[in-house]
């Protein structure tokens, strides 16, 4: 008889975390992804500023699961589900489109930003979702640079040396903080032509605070460290439009040539078909075990969840921890399914969080302990060192890491394009 | 008084050659350069088949001259130039036209692969000269072994584990090499459907011989070593047609998903503005003392020109010490102009060459020592890792290559697209 197929959608940390959980089960596992690669998204923003390469934070799939013989790896972004017949719809990477059954699907397909209807802003302020994203901000940020060095006119320089980030969340603040670094420090002395310690980085946030998911005192510590780093913070400041020039905050039009999106959070499209019910951000809202009303076998998990049953009813945070341990969970109850045992109960564990914003500055929250500066950093560097242990390129990160921490120097100031032979 | 104006054309090897050797003349230079960083052509070959990232082999421009006040970077393209009138005309990065004057000209622009007149097989066969050009052929390559894991036929399976490297120069022969070990070491273990024992690396050249500037010995020692890394080496294999399915040797048609091209070089096209005599591959015939026939200002040296006034006839080889020491050499002659003294001798010294073929193998060439093997692979690791001292990246590089060495892995082996958001 053949083995239970699970279907898992993501290669994200929800998606590994059950595929890698269920090692041992007598399953047939297919992770199907878009990308080959796992992301180690809370360093995406590295590559974006030019500090690390996308390989020492990306890992591919295949590699990842190479010793776990019951799991295959396909490349293929999955197109829509019907949970009642049970098949996902899938395009293959050649563009080949194929229906494949499942007995158990897990749906960890993420979410990305959101721009809360104005779709037309993508092409003036990019987000940072992906490799490709965290490729297109660097050769913004670079390329802004080069034509600042060459502008014809002070008002060109200008608008070529102002960067606007949108969004004042962990995203936005690392971003902000690390334009900062490299405008005041690492480029300092490679211009002739444009004083870059006229350069300014603003960082607009829609609400009253940055990091509102911290505690306030934390949040006024976070918005002193990124302003000390020479960041313009501006709060209550509501982005009406974006257009090639700038940003418009109401009536007021601020010049600049490179504005990044780091606001909003959109669940991934494919949710809209699964036929049930979805918050404002599209996210799916899934019973206390995971699954969607009425189809016991569909599971969702990770960023594109969203799961209230926890007992003082706050949703479980959208971040790795939250995507893994929805994951190890969801593994589980497939083999009480297995089994023929009822499903334990889920319970979120919360690690706490932490935030960084430059060298040596950061914020942390791990419920007993609130702290900021340079503790909180070095906090924040042994977390993410420790995690990439599972990586194979924790080695050479930590080496790059070293080196540009002494030298402020940052090793991946490359730009380049697409080649003209792209099929 | 204005100090005389350098422009330098290119920030290859032969572009800052001259213009670090310029670096306490009373001059003022000018890089220019489409791209905003200096290549480490040499290991492109690694970017390629995913054993390092672009920053390892590459370094900003600007950071390079980082400490050379007379110098300034400019990126943008030259189109054209006119040497009676001394003035390039170029294409700022922004799109914007310009004209720029010069005192004295260092075209230094480089070569690029021929297709000898069928430039529509770039498309199914791409090159590798550039980053971009790496990025593709890695994406190219790892594709392929995703597709042939979920190839619905046995013939479409057979086409996509099929590598054809068109070229028996260095730069083939590496490719081919590199490919074997990833195909038969690396990847392995990491697909279920496929069968990689079977996939097939071939190696195609159309004349008799593998690395023909090597001695016939090293040539017959480089052929049996790249053979036993698997790659079927085929001489005297005339292509006569490259399609989206493979490639054409005469009737025979060899089915293949990729297609890498190494084979021919080409001057860049701004060398037919100069009004000067081009050999038959576009390259820029120069004087002893790397001018244009009647325009002592203007100096073409690196792989753009073709130098002949050797006391052997032989041309000075289009590889780096050749462009670095033409590069020297003209730095010289310009400061003998503003002294007001005659212009000194060009002499190349040879220092012998070397090729690599895969893991601890490589032939190497020295006029005294003809060596192949392991000797040779060494010699080749030990000169390559000394050059890249001047990157500031060569612990990063040792780290992974001595990982890359014990465990057969490869750190850079990512899929990525541009996004959707590029301008």
């Amino acid at each position: 008889m053949a083995r239970p197929h699970v279907l898992v959608v993501g290669g994200g940390f929800g998606g590994l975390a059950t595929t890698q959980a269920l090692r041992r089960a007598n399953v047939d596992i297919t992770v199907v992804d878009r990308c080959n690669h796992h992301l180690f998204q809370p360093l995406l923003y590295q590559v974006a500023t030019a500090s690390l390469s996308p390989s020492d934070i990306a890992e591919p799939i295949r590699s990842v699961l190479r010793g776990q013989d019951n799991a295959k790896v396909r490349l293929a972004e999955v197109l829509s589900v019907d949970p009642a017949r049970k098949v996902v719809h899938l395009r293959d990477d050649d563009g080949t489109e194929d229906e494949v059954g499942y007995d158990k699907l897990v749906l960890a397909a993420g979410a990305s930003h959101s721009y809360f209807g104005n779709d037309e802003w993508a092409t003036h302020a990019p987000g940072l979702k992906t490799l490709g994203d965290a490729l297109e901000i660097r050769r913004r940020i670079l390329e802004a640079f080069e034509r600042a060095e060459w502008a014809e006119t002070d008002e060109d320089r200008r608008a070529h040396s102002t960067f606007v980030v949108i969004g004042g969340g962990p995203t936005g603040v690392e971003l902000a903080g690390a334009i900062a670094e490299i405008a005041f420090w690492t480029l300092r002395k490679d211009f002739r032509n444009v004083d870059l310690s006229k350069a300014r980085v603003v960082l607009l946030e829609g609400g009253p605070g940055l990091l509102t998911t911290y505690p306030p005192e934390l949040q006024e510590r976070a918005r002193k460290q990124v302003e000390r780093l020479g960041v313009e913070v501006r709060l209550n400041a509501r982005v009406t439009n974006v257009d090639e020039d700038g940003v418009w905050i109401g009536e007021e039009h601020l010049r600049a040539a490179t504005v990044l999106w780091a606001a909003g959070v959109k669940g991934e499209p494919v949710a809209q078909t699964l036929g049930t019910e979805l918050d404002r951000a599209g996210r799916v809202k899934v019973l206390p075990d995971c699954s969607i009303e009425g189809h016991p076998d569909t599971f969702v998990v990770g960023d594109l969840a969203v799961y209230t049953h926890t007992p003082d009813g706050k949703p479980v945070p959208g971040v790795c921890q939250g995507a893994m341990q929805m994951g190890w969970y969801v593994a589980r109850c497939i083999e009480d399914d297995l089994a023929g045992r009822p499903r334990g109960t889920f319970r979120f564990q919360d690690k706490g969080s932490m935030a960084t914003i430059g060298r040596t500055k950061a914020i942390a929250d791990l419920g007993f302990l609130r702290v900021g500066g340079l503790v909180a950093w070095l906090l924040w560097v042994f977390v993410h060192v420790l995690f990439l242990v599972t990586f194979r390129n924790r080695v050479v990160v930590m080496v790059k890491w070293a080196w540009a921490w002494v030298t402020y120097e940052r090793a991946s100031r490359l730009i380049w394009r697409p080649t003209e032979h792209t099929r």
